[in-house]
């Protein structure tokens, strides 16, 4: 079968032929429908060697979608021909956290050699891919799934984040969105979709700010020197209670201290390695924050259903197999519009 | 092997010899180190035919603890020799309750002819039991398993009822229990062990109350008609905050609803068949009422830690297999102290 | 000035001249700018005699809002001229509840004498109304106070109740809202504002239906013996994990109890007398009934955030003080569509 | 009337004579029973001019109680002669944090000029204190004042910061606790009484670990540099899911990012000028930080119902007022065990 894979550190996605993986006893092999694209895969493939902890060759693809193709001995509830999206982050499903489905926040996984499709174990950008238990398979029905395949990370990472502070995201309240790209532009309708906060969109790209209003942001701010002079105006001065920074970068982060509200909340969900000294007479007083992974099992549910109500949906940018590396090499360049998903 | 089974309506229970069970794929078989018997085994076993549902013959024990014997293909996870108490109320696995481990709330068990073990599938009252999924097994560890057995029902119930109004049993606040029995007695316990609320036992059984007293009730009462006076006078006219009625019976309902407050949340926990009239000028302002079932995967986990550092723990008579007949005999005419053990 | 009084049992409201009110220390008087009518009124005018308890000659209105006319000696934080609604539920001020500003559930408002205006205390269909203190109070700023004055009840009251249960309104779980009518109609509002929940509508009238549809509701569905059955159908038979009956009449109560799912939740709302029985084998396991009263100071600043950014409106009848009594009677006979609001 | 004061920048406290205060309209002046000392005391007292904010000359003590001792007009439901303890942070009253008592996340409250007792405002280190409002007095009843005065801050501060992550103080759980002084103390109880969480205590003294263990935590660690690691090894390896920083210096706060668990929760409460660096690959995955600020109104009531049961009691020295200067040296020296108290 064909497949996308990181084979040699430095050289990139590279498309290849190799065997169809067959699954052993209670996993489930798909036919691949979908497998998203995400900036986190370019994030391993620029490490170098010494940080580099995937294995090789890794075949790429940790927002995968399918049709069961195949049953491996004893799989029960689980039908030949049916719709899944895969759930990624694999847990060990039996600790404190696996039991609450929470397996994203897994402490066992990586000791126990338990990594995600595309992250470690062999991934969805493939003809075919095995999924290790049937718990990891949550139900498409009749969502198309191309247009859904990224809400299993450009979904699921946002709602985790977003679902975590519902409390803050009252009516009255500000939330502020950083970064309007894969998944900033989920976030946004997501935080429309369940709360009534007000949502304010930043973002370096007047185009990226276009598309945020579009799908939802009440005011937008380039993200300038004075953008958290804006945020404060628009807040008459308190603040937002939630902030989403989904590029993670030093710039962002700076912004995201300065304008988070007494008692709110930063989530640094991107992972561009910038840093906020936290503490008292740093960070307002009962400000949190934290930088949250992936989300958990009934929220990849719930992410499904928001868009099965039409409530949240993903620009996809649609390639072929063998367009991946091409697909790739826009999205290093951020040419993408929303999110590359190529379809076997 | 012997197994306890009700296998004719209206005979009550038998101890039997019946083939040894075997692991089908992903399925695991424990040697039984402890089974646990409760009042909900009388429940069905005094059904008349036409209500009952579980199938005869029924291996008892929905209460069950035991060591890893022998594994079905594919089981990984999950090594020989190692002790685990069993996760009862099985469901389906993937739906939106099951994904976050609160299988006791599964929609589909029934329909998919999915039943706990002893409450229609082959209980653990027997020398050797199958469990059909590692994610029903909770590592018992140290912990011995005919002490902590009942945990696994008697512990998990109250514990996920008293869990569910965890925000109530704030200091200052009183917990009312009503009925002094097997899970009554744990209830007390975890109350204590995980709030700082005043806790109210009442029984109609003096030596009850005294093991009330015992396991850390600040004040116990006598289910007589001038309960509900005094539960007032206790808690300065407010009444309750929270009640968990484990007895469940018409006169025990009627004095929950006497002295539930304000906003404050009745559990009728145990299922003598008593009913609340629920409504605006019926119950207190903003008071609610439920009957709760059973608990999650992970409750069951923070149940077994709370015996661990010995917050909880159950008054057990201890039965041979032989003797299983008589012990439910006992228990049927209320001459069990806490809780029942068969060890096989 | 000018009132709308209750002055004899069972001769339903006047308009009357009376002496308007002076504000005590602390106190303070506002201009009515608008008054809103409420089924409860009809409910307390329609008591007998022997458990009429609300005193007489009773200034209706415990909707009400207003602008600051005169101080009490020492009041702060309030200047003339500003635009207020009115927090009705008035507690003590000091208690638990209280001091988290739930004074609805104050146990200690009825024995204090304490009442809410309308219900007790003088209401605001008058010219002036005396507010006891600021903190019952919000802010209006720029909202049109009589689209908006039946949010303090018509608004706050089944926010209340949606907020309570806001984490089973995740996305794929549905909601169902009974009764139509001033409540309703802006519960179905609410929902969709704050959740992504599906909504369906139940009511007997196809007018109020088309109401439902209009603000939002999925579904509609006619009150009649085959309304459960065609819930079920649109909840794959589950049911709703949310139950809201705004009517709270016997044969609503009794569609609450046949619709709701495991673990799902009913407020019963209305005052309509209906009764649940509820308890072990007569409710879904885990399902809750619960029976609230109005609502929290925070989540009446929540309720008018929701109008100020359009999330809610009400559907408003206006009347002058002269035609109060119009509007009672057309309220009496369920000819309001929406609230009916004077403004004096 | 005799008042301790801080006059002048760099000075130090003074036991001088000044008028005592008159209650203006709505306020409550109070015959001080007990004022605590506090290291934020210290703090402020060691500013330089150019940072110091609270006016001078300034009345101590933020942690008072009292008995009332004349009314200002218009205030009702308070008694000449009741015992109160005064709630310390001071909001508006009004906004949304207000109206939910959580008056110490006030965003208005400094542009207001409102300051709590003893930190703006003049304090209760003297013979009388005048209180605002009586939202700000908690009912003493039987407690003795001496013994609970410091519960208004070295009580609630602890208290609110443990309330905030109690969903993470489940069973099973560990809570790391650093310092050990009048707050961490205080703190250890607190979790102990609310919850079944491991408690590992933390600090440079062996001395403070004694009283650590005398009022209850499991394991004590001397804060050294092999410190991580033992709490590592009572944790399995995982970490803490809660830890609680009373000192906040920067070796503590390096301490507490090296044992928090994924997922985990850090409140670094002390203000001691430690800085954690949070953000992806920073912190574990999942894991939050953050500075909280002493706590709400309905807190302070719950930890002196905490006191009324026993759960928690201070260590207290006790002070006449002559001798506060004494007093506030063996502060600053580390000499007081617990907490110190005036008793004017």
């Amino acid at each position: 079968m064909k497949a996308v894979q990181y084979r040699k550190i430095g050289a990139g996605p590279e498309v290849v032929e190799i065997d169809a993986p067959e699954p052993g006893p209670g996993q489930i092999r798909l036919r691949v429908t979908a497998a998203g694209l995400c900036h986190s895969d370019w994030f391993l493939m620029d490490l170098p060697e010494e940080q580099y902890t995937y294995g090789l060759p890794l075949t790429l693809g940790h927002e995968g979608a399918g049709v069961v193709d195949k049953l491996g001995a004893g799989v029960e509830g689980v039908a030949l021909g049916e719709a899944y999206a895969i759930y990624g982050p694999w847990g060990c499903g039996q600790c404190h956290a696996c039991s609450e489905g929470r397996e994203n926040y897994c402490p066992y996984a990586a000791d126990l050699g338990i990594a995600p499709p595309g992250l470690g174990a062999p991934g969805a950008m493939a003809e075919y891919v095995v999924v290790d238990d049937r718990r990891h398979l949550v139900p498409l029905g009749d969502l198309d799934p191309v247009e859904t395949v990224s809400l299993t990370d450009a979904g699921l990472t946002p709602y985790h984040a977003i679902k975590a502070v519902e409390h803050k995201l009252y009516p009255g309240s500000t939330a502020v969105v950083i970064g309007v790209g894969g998944l900033g532009h989920v976030g946004i309708q997501i935080i429309r979709a369940i709360s009534a906060a007000k949502v304010i969109a930043v973002d370096v790209s007047e185009e990226k700010l276009a598309l945020a209003s579009e799908v939802g942001a009440h005011h937008t701010v380039v993200s300038d020197a004075g953008a958290a002079d804006r945020i404060r105006e628009l807040t008459d001065v308190l603040g937002a209670q939630t902030v989403f920074d989904f590029a993670g970068v030093q710039p962002t982060v700076d912004l995201s201290k300065a304008v988070v509200a007494v008692d709110g909340f930063v989530h640094i969900v991107g992972i561009g390695g910038g840093v906020m000294s936290a503490g008292f007479f740093q960070t307002p007083m009962g400000a949190a924050v934290r930088a949250p992974y992936w989300g958990s099992r009934s929220e990849l549910r719930e992410v499904l259903d928001l868009a099965r109500v039409g409530a949240v949906s993903v620009h996809v940018e649609r390639y072929g197999i063998d367009d991946a590396v091409e697909a790739y090499d826009r999205l290093h360049h951020g040419d993408v519009r929303g999110r590359a998903v190529v379809v076997p």
